[in-house]
């Protein structure tokens, strides 16, 4: 499993999809680059989850806000608050304590303050150090409030200049809801959907590219009236796995839905559900769902005393709309495009075909042109250039045709374009599909509607 | 001139293309959040770039590296110790200002920007330049003010957790020039295009969204041969030039194209011109393009130690490639866009009409549904999710048909599609046309192909 992981990736980063953060200064831990193939990916599919989430569906609309928020709206959120304590949770009464004040309160010489967290959570675990509420010996690993990265604004570096990158897009959406809504004379039910960078600076991130420090948001909060009797969240649990195996062609054998234990839950959700992917290291966490009920606008309407109702003028009826939210994290999604599409064939003469399966608007390029042979290099050129102003192209003229074909497979080419001695003669090239091999004779000028319609299937 | 700045700022604010960043909380120091028709704008407009000058160009690749970059980038890139803004304090009242600033403001002619501190400090003294908020005339020394956002990265805070956030998308290329010219095969000449955040800590930030801290860039970076006899400066200008006039449809009557003076220049540059927009506030730089040699990637390859070397097997000679880089910040251009096309007339019934005249292909909507009276409201909600599948689609069903045409010149929405009392009978649909407010009748069955062919225009 782990070997394949491994061949996953270091084909990613023969091929461009994905480098190694600042790799030539030795790398910077677990960030990384997108090649040249990789940022096209990782652009088709934000496209594509803009224009299911925001632009096609009927309900929502888009927003754009800053990295760099007012550090009130963190106050607010909870995200400030605890910070630089070494938090730990009692599974079972869900009461919250600082690591290192539960050791020094059963062993008063201990000074814990200067312990890791690592040794921290030893500590606790092989001391046999209880919850002084429930008593039970259930904890869970320390968590840190301060995962967020901090900077100054300004020409001062004191408290008053402090602020943070985003550790979320959501809050964001909540901060502008109002404003959203009044411009875009939205009623409810209504969404807003943001992508954009989010950044954690987590103590152990890894897995490629699973779980880094800077990452990229899919978040769509959706707002709805507390008395609205459809089942919202079926609605976008339905939409998301829509998404994912219609328009992303994931395997439901690949994934697994789980809803959250009561434990599990945030206090302010009633429910959240994980889509589960079989990564190649192991089951992670692709897409959250979670009802974060009226949480956040009632503590953004606390913090910043301003009015966040809404008025249902159907009913004369005045409250702070609930809250379904969709988010995914653009990373580990082509992560789990990348692995669900990779794939090795033995071809007849026992060669060895690696093929990305890409679905074929992902792929980032659409066709290759290959001309069999130098003498074909201008016609090739001339057909290169004006298939260009339409779709994604690439052209390869170097090697055998085999090769070549290997080398369109290896990054995802659905078609391939053969210009041979024959193209001079017939006008036709040979067009040849990517995963089933087939080859068909298609002439010149038919050409571009030949790809458009297969290219939108 | 200033007063239509602020008319269009308003206009922008009420109908959801900008907010104030954090509004709710009394907002961030010039931080501006992009509201539904903005971000869709944006989005648009950052496609446009990447279509033009990435995917459709047969030169040019793609790449998307981090925010967090190691930080010898910086070093190597002479943006650390160097990249910075000289700041006096007044001894008087505290404020703090920009030195070449100062003194532009007063002597509107002088370009501060290219002396030195001692020649701004003598400058400023000798001219009897007064402190704009007490008006005494009594500053410290100039210091110099770090541009650059730090912050932390790991659990510590200490000297080796130091990283920054990037002030320019081009050192990423820079860093992954080899990766990405290595995995794509390239031969010069060749370029790479990115669009991301950076973060500069200016003093004086302003103008609405012209100069933000936080902002997004588009850049291309075009390494050839120093021997190659191609003016490749005049090819990015005049690209530069299209891209402006014909896809974006900027008048060239609203910018100038301005070249460097000597003593304008980087040490690395030979040449940089810029595009000057008109904007109402003044004139403003929208567009660079700079002829940087090969400083770049010579000071990456000294403090790597990396061999970044190009070899041309061609002519068997080895040379550090030479770059030009056309740069724009996403948010000026959108700003120069939406002064372009912002526009009132006056109607025959001597009625306001505001009117944003965005190209089609940059409209956030191309199409809104206007159901005449509430008997055609469900054609008019069927017709919509119909036509949502294909088109950006809005429906207004509220206030009468002239108050809705207003709304929808206001966000610069090409086709206006209103269903009526005939529409029962005809099966027609009234088009009509926003800048012309020229009306058409259209079968709904010919509606997709005809707005298709409309909006490819
Ligand atoms: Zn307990
Ligand atoms: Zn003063």
């Amino acid at each position: 499993m782990n070997n394949n992981f491994d061949k996953i990736i270091n084909h990613l980063k023969s091929q461009g999809f994905v480098f190694q953060g600042s790799e030539i200064y030795g790398g910077l831990a677990n960030s990384w680059d997108y090649g040249p193939l990789g940022a096209e990916l990782k652009n088709k599919l934000k496209n594509l989850w803009w224009r299911f989430f925001v632009k096609r569906n009927k309900y929502n609309i888009g927003l754009d806000t800053s990295i760099i928020l007012n550090p009130k709206v963190w106050l607010a959120s909870g995200h400030l608050g605890n910070f630089n304590d070494p938090l730990v949770d009692c599974k079972s009464c869900k009461s919250r304590w600082r690591a290192d004040k539960l050791i020094e309160e059963k062993f008063p010489d201990v000074n814990a303050g200067v312990l890791s967290n690592e040794m921290l959570e030893e500590y606790i675990s092989k001391n046999d150090i209880s919850c002084p509420k429930c008593k039970k010996k259930d904890f869970t690993n320390i968590r840190l409030f301060d995962l967020m990265f901090k900077t100054f604004q300004g020409p001062l570096e004191d408290d008053s200049a402090k602020v943070y990158l985003r550790p979320e897009t959501a809050q964001g959406i909540f901060v502008q809801y109002k404003n959203s809504q009044r411009t875009s004379r939205r009623k409810l039910p209504f969404g807003i959907g943001q992508i954009g960078k989010s950044f954690r600076n987590e103590i152990t991130p890894g897995n490629f590219i699973f779980r880094t420090r800077e990452f990229e948001q899919m978040e769509l909060e959706f707002f709805f009236s507390p008395n609205d009797e459809n089942n919202w969240f079926d609605y976008w649990l339905n939409q998301v796995k829509h998404f994912i195996t219609k328009e992303l062609g994931i395997s439901t054998n690949n994934f697994i839905i789980r809803e959250h234990e009561k434990d599990e839950l945030s206090h302010y959700s009633n429910k959240t559900v994980d889509i589960e992917y079989n990564f190649p290291f192991g089951r992670g966490e692709l897409w959250g769902i979670a009802h974060r009920s009226n949480y956040d606008l009632t503590q953004h309407q606390q913090f910043s005393g301003e009015d966040l109702t809404y008025l249902d003028q159907e009913n004369n009826v005045r409250f702070i709309p609930h809250v379904i939210e969709p988010s995914v994290g653009v990373e580990r999604l082509l992560l789990a495009i990348l692995c669900e599409s990779y794939c090795e064939e033995k071809l007849e003469n026992n060669e060895l075909r690696i093929i990305l399966r890409l679905p074929i608007k992902l792929a980032p390029y659409t066709i290759a042109i290959l001309p069999l042979q130098k003498q074909q290099s201008e016609k090739a050129r001339t057909l290169f250039e004006d298939l260009l102003q339409y779709f994604d192209a690439t052209i390869d003229e170097t090697g055998n045709i085999g090769k070549r074909y290997r080398r369109q497979d290896a990054i995802g080419t659905p078609f391939c374009i053969t210009i041979d001695f024959d193209t001079e003669n017939d006008n036709c090239v040979t067009v040849r599909e990517r995963d089933s091999m087939h080859q068909e004779r298609i002439n010149i000028n038919d050409l571009k509607s030949y790809l458009t319609n297969k290219s939108n299937m």
